[in-house]
């Protein structure tokens, strides 16, 4: 059997992208396990997808292949395969999605860039890699081919770095933003439970949420959306480790709110209607 | 080869929440089969899952391992696996989601509420058993792993249930209600062929179809959607045995009914204009 | 091993109707692999589903078994299994769905109709002969068996033909209409690279694009979307080969045209504001 290959991309599923990867992925890696991580980071949102890739390394086995895609500049950027410091592998582009997760990791220990006419799919598309260089390079991968096939290595640091937005922890106070609201209207915040701890609010009995399109609400910390009765509103720190905003069911948090994804939330100890 | 694992949630396929539940299980199970049999059960529909897992049962294997997930108050039911009286496995939520499933198969032969922590993914998330608990456990069951290895023997006397709304049949009448609309905008009503049979519309020559909001239709019972002509009303069981309200391309019947699932639908003999 | 499936449908994946038909295949044909090239056909256009099939069939492995399902008549198209000239299996609807892709191979070398009870679950449904008829005869063939054993042959003759909609193409001037817009609100037209080549507009400077509902734009030819700056507008053959017209981040090709799928499109070279 084959290495399995993760995939993850911004390609949603109306189009046939993931599909048409996934062949490529069956005629040159046949029998290889594909594991679809998610097709549904915001088009274009690299930093969405890099923080989903490194918040789910846990989860995926180790010699696993991860192909991840999510390419504003299809066409310009390197493609590249990367082995990290513990030895997992990861194609995709050279534009920073790849290296929170090969932080967590401790760094890179190779690169190499995609160009060896014996991987591409030629004639290579100008604006599909993931078909045409990537989804074969990992096919390789899977199949046990070795990482130098691939093309010339490269410097490790000449590699993208994603910058990631970080809150503003202060006493008392948190300045964060929204990083994404998920089906059932829960607002994921850019926030670590040991942040919320740093600022002291994990010890306010409530807590306000306010929003500069003029939302708010007053929650309580809890633990899981069972812990709410309808309509009362909570913090959790959700399973990837982000602190959200949530509501008890029906409300819709992040329409009460009016929060989209990218926007500032500003989190302080509720200190009552008389204070 | 393990065997397989047929996956049923109400996760949608937005977020990673489908794809790191098949990461984990690819760590756990390598090469075992992970059939999709749908995300998209409306969010927290318990009823709708349950409904749409027991009419699935005859198109899944008998040895697959059946894991469904939807679960309005996950961190506080029971998670269990169960064996049914013709020995197939399911794994989910003690909230009655599985319950129309194992009654089609003469009940509960033996049930475990997943607490061993050979099986959990430690520290399990509050908010996300499906990754940390219910997963591993499907995996470890197709592996060929024991039930008794997840946890303590429950007694199926203490397992909830799913109450399931039915619809009233009388002689010349039905009082039902929408349980899903489709992609091509077919209303599913809470009615079986045999219950159209026991009110005698199955006799009438056109059936009016109303609804409170005001939205009427007059339909002729037929056997699929090309029996109808553009803009003609039909009555017909859909694959999965359901009455279903149809219209003729393009019309969208759920749209020009103005319905939507869980509105009251009633069911009468067309007397036509002068009667 | 089995040989693959690749599945193409315009089901969505709201319903359980792709879930169901990998059900039936798992049950079938253990062990399969099943590629989903797409199930977001827009609903009932077979033209749509016909041209995806024919363009993907380059990363398609030979020896797959092509599923394919666009069928607004369902229940009463024949379902029919074709062998092509190069060898290649199909399996789907007789009403041309899959006449582009055996075209590029050669044409017809063997067509059945599939009725054989043997291949058959029945009670078929009327209305879902995906589940019930083709997906169990692309299992069959998946697992080695013979085409012969699906139903009587049929002569090619007989088969069902798709109409494209085929561009005018004149020196100076193309009229044509739009195939698709995709998640990124590319404008996909029905226009190769080789006829605009042909139109001599390959030559102009920039290309003015019109629609009859006033929008319009004004392009230049690029080869992928990293070309083009903010705002500014290209027209690019796409993975598929297709013209399409594309507008730099943030701007929404579609949306700032205002045109949706089978819309016509005005191609000429843009003269100025002073011509």
């Amino acid at each position: 059997m084959t290495r399995s290959i993760v995939f993850l991309s911004d390609f949603g599923i109306r189009n046939e992208w993931v599909g048409v990867c996934h062949a490529v992925i069956d005629k040159l890696a046949p029998g290889c396990p594909v594991v679809d991580l998610s097709h549904g980071v915001p088009p274009l949102d690299v930093s969405a997808g890099a923080l989903l890739l490194a918040d789910s390394l846990p989860f995926i086995r180790h010699d696993a292949i991860v192909l991840a895609v999510v390419d504003p500049s299809v066409g310009r950027d390197r493609d590249i395969a990367v082995e990290d410091e513990e030895g997992r592998l990861f194609v995709g582009p050279d534009n920073g999605l790849l290296s929170p997760a090969w932080h967590v990791e401790g760094g890179v220990r190779t690169a190499v860039s995609i160009t060896s006419s014996s991987i591409l799919l030629e004639p290579v598309s100008a604006s599909f890699h993931a078909r045409d260089v990537l989804a074969p390079a990992a096919a390789h991968l899977a199949m046990g081919g070795p990482l130098a096939d691939l093309g010339p290595v490269i410097a490790p640091d000449t590699l993208a770095e994603v910058q990631l937005a970080e809150p503003l922890v202060e006493p008392g106070k948190i300045t964060c933003e929204v990083l994404d609201i998920n089906r059932f209207g829960n607002v994921q915040l850019n926030v670590r439970g040991s942040q919320l701890v740093a600022s002291g609010l994990d010890r306010a009995e409530r807590i306000l949420v306010e929003t500069p399109v003029g939302g708010s609400a007053v929650a309580s910390t809890v633990a899981t959306y069972a812990d709410l009765s309808s309509g009362e509103w909570g913090l959790m720190v959700d399973p990837r480790g982000w602190l959200s905003v949530i509501c008890g069911n029906p409300i819709n948090a992040a329409q009460s709110l009016g929060v989209a994804g990218g926007e500032v939330v500003w989190l302080s100890p509720d200190r009552g209607p008389s204070d």
